[in-house]
């Protein structure tokens, strides 16, 4: 899912993410409450007609920014009060008004709140998460009023396999939907994210989407999938773009560097989309170099395309009986990719 | 013509400008001689293929910095030396490179190497101005080489009617397919631009184009082409799209204003735009409150989009007798658009 963090994915039309193969896109909750306000949202029709996007809809709850967001906010038993960034003012997360939240917002997948706490805490700390999240879920589960909506819970437990257990324990008989996997990819090691979900995603039922939450890298991406997960979401492939990295088929390449000054070719000869089909690597560098818009923009749209062509081969070689040996191939072009 | 001052119309891609009825475009030789050099243009096809734009080109000549760089160039009979905005290295313009530079970007129609001086210069400054342009048209003129591009000439003279018949009659003789009335835009009060052109236009030949340059709001594109200019350029309409400011069928529109916060209604009903068919007036508000890039994209295809349709519109007017009626139909909305 490309990120739509305050209602756009940022640098793209919603017709241009559908072409570049978008199925489903995420937004914020927190961001989208402060501003421009979930009454706001909902006065205007709602993310899909606000947006202009007909697709599938997940927002998260706003816990990922009790993590990320910590000298922002107050925690308790009850409730997160965060201290807006935009202007100071308080917003006010209970389970219950994030889900009053998001039914306003009207996602057709929304999450439950978590406490995402960081990679590093002690196990008494992370259980107090998990249990936490728990009652959250509960809370959450509750609170629902619509039914249109497919409300997923959301495992914490970090890189332990007893608190990973632990919280399936905890939300498996509230009967989800879906689940997602919280707490990784918080500054933890690859290896670390990829042993967690060794263990995790079987405690998850094999007949409810698993969405592993902030992730990643593609290479984060073949192997979650690979451990039996079926969403992601990541600001990456828009946010490297901004930033003059994109992603292509023999390796990242960053577009800045002079040796594509008189460059004619494309981004990456093996991509389709309508950056690649239609400019040379001269112009892009040219596009950042001079500051234009243009550049985040052709960027923005081949990345996205990139990830999502990479999950499009990846399903068709795990249906072939391939994935493996889709992975082994791109292991090389993918290993610098972040 | 929609600006592209450095190879790219800010916000928007090749295939939207052509969908907003953009017909041709402008770019600029002392910026794109700059960055990233004519030279690197050349060799990633010229223009039209960098820029993925398939339509006429126009590149103005550099005369313009002449007016509006004013502080970085030295000028005398023979050259303008201009000392980089970007890295303070010198670009030294004479008529002849300037069509060299031209020749190497590879546009449609290029334009003489002109001085333009202020609109409130003395008269025999005023004079000396137009004399030097008409020996550097003529200079111009010996240079080309290539004989696919058609080299307009540029007209000087101020608001002065004695300075710009003199100016066409240096010019005329040089037999182009087409002129340009520089020298206007530049300070003087909108009438004093209309009166100008009153006895400007005539004398200029009524079977070659007549390019009015850096014009305007759409008022003045109005009292242009009743006075008998055929194509004009300007900013404007993305400039002003990224200071958040639309132009509509019923006047600006200043969307940042509180009023539009819940408003679900397009910018510009009247207006058949992806813009206004896609989007509300309250999610333009917030994506601009929330300075997502979306907002000017979609904010610069409208305004371009309006003054494509405003030219349009007016050229059917007239083949139906009515340009008049179409000015004044039109005057009470576009009074306020600047």
């Amino acid at each position: 899912m490309p990120v739509g963090t305050r209602g756009t994915v940022k640098g793209l039309w919603p017709q241009q993410l559908r072409e570049a193969g978008a199925q489903m896109i995420l937004a914020n909750t927190y961001h989208l409450a402060l501003r421009p306000g979930a009454d706001v949202v909902a006065d205007l029709g709602g993310l899909h007609q606000m947006m202009g996007w007909n697709g599938p809809i997940l927002t998260d709850s706003g816990g990922f920014q009790v993590f990320s967001l910590a000298e922002l906010r107050t925690l308790n038993d009850d409730r997160v009060v965060f201290k807006s960034h935009i202007d100071g003012s308080l917003l006010d997360l209970t389970p219950e008004s994030a889900i009053r939240i998001q039914e306003q917002l009207g996602a057709d997948c929304i999450m439950c709140l978590d406490e995402c706490p960081p990679h590093d805490v002690p196990p008494e700390r992370l259980a107090a998460a998990v249990d936490r999240t728990t009652r959250w879920a509960a809370r959450c589960r509750e609170a629902q009023q619509r039914t249109d909506q497919a409300l997923f819970g959301i495992l914490q437990g970090g890189i332990d396999p007893g608190a990973r257990e632990r919280s399936a324990q905890g939300l498996l008989p509230l009967d989800f939907p879906g689940y997602a996997i919280g707490g990784l990819s918080v500054g933890e090691h690859p290896d670390l994210m990829y042993s967690t979900l060794d263990f995790t995603v079987p405690l998850l039922p094999a007949d409810r989407p698993r969405y592993l939450m902030g992730v990643g890298r593609p290479i984060d991406l073949i192997e979650g999938v690979l451990r039996g997960v079926d969403l992601f979401d990541c600001v990456m492939p828009t946010r490297n773009a901004r930033n003059a990295t994109a992603f292509t088929s023999t390796g990242v390449v960053k577009i800045r560097n002079a040796k594509h000054q008189r460059d004619q070719s494309p981004l990456d000869p093996a991509c389709d989309c309508s950056t690649c089909r239609g400019f040379s690597r001269g112009y892009l560098r040219h596009l950042f170099l001079s500051n234009e818009m243009l550049g985040p923009m052709l960027l923005s749209l081949h990345n996205v395309a990139y990830y999502q062509r990479l999950m499009r081969e990846l399903r068709e070689a795990i249906l072939k009986g391939g994935g493996a040996d889709f992975r082994s191939a791109h292991l090389a072009a993918l290993r610098d990719a972040t």
